[in-house]
Parts: C-alpha cells; sequence; structure tokens
C-alpha cells in the first residue's frame, strides 16, 4: 500500500541524500513531499534544484506515514528555525512509533526532538557526539535500525538505507 | 605582551568569523596562526582563500597562548578528523585554563573535549541544544564569559566578541 512521505530539507541537502531514497521510494508507489521552510526550491550542497512542495508552516505531520531527513548542511539549517518546526514536526514520528529514516547530518534534528535517550542510531563521525550526549547508543556501521528509526552514516551507505527503509513501509 | 593564538579552521569557515578577529588580533600586536588539516589554503563559505600557516600534524597546543575557534561549516568539518587531532589540541587550552575563543558554530569542536559540564556558554541558535546535552549552561546573548572561555553566538556579536578577547590577553 502507498505511503505518504514528508522530507524534512532545506538548502545544502546533500543531492543524493535526496535523490537515491526519494527515486527509490517513488519507484515502489509512495508519496514523497518534500517540506522546507518555504515552498518553492530547495538548492542541493553538490548544485542540484529540488521542489520543495510545502512550507513547514502549512502541513500537519499527522497526514504523513513516515519522515525522513537527509544529510549535508541542511539539518543544520532547520535547527535554525526560530520556532523549531521541523523538530517538533520529527517529533511526532518517533513519539508514534511511525518510521523514521536520517541520514549523514540527518540525526542532528533527531536531537532536537530530546527523544533519543536510550535508543540506537548511526551517522556520519562529525556529529556522533551530539547523539551520544543526547543520550543515544551510537554505532559506527552502514545502517542502524532501531524499532522504527532507521539512520545511516554517509552516501556510500545509500543501499543499505534504502532497503530498510523500504522494510519499515512493506 | 604578544601573544601566539592558534585558529583552528578548515574549509567553509565564515569568512568574516576569521578576518574580523583576526584583524583586531593583529592590530594589538599578536601574532596568529591558522592550523587547518593541512597548510596551504582555506576557502571561506563566503569565497574568502585565507593561508593555512600550519597542518595539525606539525602543532603541539603547548607553543600556544590560547585558542580561536571560528563558525560557518569548518567546526562540523573539524569534528571530523578521523584521530580527532582539532578537539585534543582545543582541550589543552580549556584543561590549562588558556583563553579560548569561539563564535557561532565554533562551540560545536569543543563539544568534542568532553569539558563543557557546568560550564557558560552561547553559539548560533542551531548548535545551543548540543552544548546543553554536553552540560554547559547555554545563554542567548551577544557573548558569554565563562573565566577563560569565550563565546558569541553570530557576526552581529564580534564588536562584543573582539572585546572579550582583548580582554583575556591583556
Amino acid at each position: 500500500m502507498a505511503k505518504k512521505i514528508a522530507v524534512l530539507m532545506t538548502d545544502l541537502v546533500e543531492d543524493i541524500e535526496y535523490t537515491s531514497p526519494v527515486n527509490a521510494l517513488e519507484s515502489q508507489g509512495h508519496d514523497v513531499e518534500v517540506i522546507a521552510p518555504e515552498a518553492g526550491e530547495v538548492e542541493g550542497k553538490k548544485g542540484g534544484k529540488f521542489k520543495a512542495d510545502k512550507s513547514i508552516s502549512e502541513v500537519n505531520s499527522d497526514d504523513y506515514d513516515a519522515v525522513y531527513v537527509p544529510g549535508g548542511f541542511s539539518p543544520d539549517g532547520l535547527r535554525g528555525d526560530e520556532n523549531d518546526r521541523f523538530s517538533k514536526f520529527a517529533k511526532h514520528f518517533i513519539e508514534q512509533n511511525k518510521p523514521t529514516f536520517a541520514i549523514c547530518h540527518g540525526p542532528q534534528l533527531l536531537v532536537d526532538t530530546d527523544l533519543l535517550s536510550g535508543r540506537n542510531l548511526t551517522a556520519v563521525k562529525n556529529v556522533r557526539k551530539d547523539l551520544e550526549n543526547a543520550g543515544a547508543k551510537v554505532h559506527d556501521q552502514e545502517v542502524t535500525v532501531c524499532s522504527n528509526l532507521v539512520t545511516s552514516r554517509t552516501p556510500d551507505d545509500l543501499d543499505a538505507f534504502n532497503g530498510e527503509i523500504m522494510k519499515q513501509l512493506a
């Protein structure tokens, strides 16, 4: 059955961390919506231009089955939101045990949910200390699955990451 | 008396967070050395080209009187060092109560020292949760002075930041 997936991202997203999972999701018939600070366009770190379907101001987390946070410098930008709208949006999925996906720097945004204590995660080396300090158990592996929470380290892990995403949505 | 200050930075440093404090320091006769992953050149987020005087592999923290970590995406890059050489270098200054300066995303690198518990700091909004989770008391103010530790939030705070830097080195 097709699921509706919210992708939270802004400028300087790591291009392939957007395109690879989204292509995989859409090829399985899932419905992906990009949610950004403003609807319009998001510019990737490598120069890609991606459509932002909705502004965070116009969406409700109840309307989505899963959430995905790609990496690059986008998660840092989302954390700068004055009203923490992106971490509040993501919080719903962790609280409700809905599928929650993040790769590379993506888990940075999840730190702001205050819900990582005791959870198993991986991420790019640069932010692992922040996950540990948030109470997470951090692993250096291509993909870490912790119930509804699926995380990976870098673009090199995308095959394993996409595989676990699909299992969560099956 | 002239002091020797180590500036820890890599590509995507916030240009003015390098140039403004360094100009202030040099105008007072202090000796500034840029320490990067490799000696050569560092490229700023805004396109500036800055000389990297030394590689982190060839320096000893004992040889410097103070350390400065400018912001941008540079601190994130420094945290990616496989051997954590930049956070180990910075750790010396906090342990020895030598002047330690960081602005914007700069405090991210200090998180990796595991020495922020109980310290008063500020930083750009995006990383404040990480400082709290590291045990710091986080303030939303233009400059926070905690004994030898001086931190600021953004380029708008540079005047106040530079002023406190100079007091520490007087």
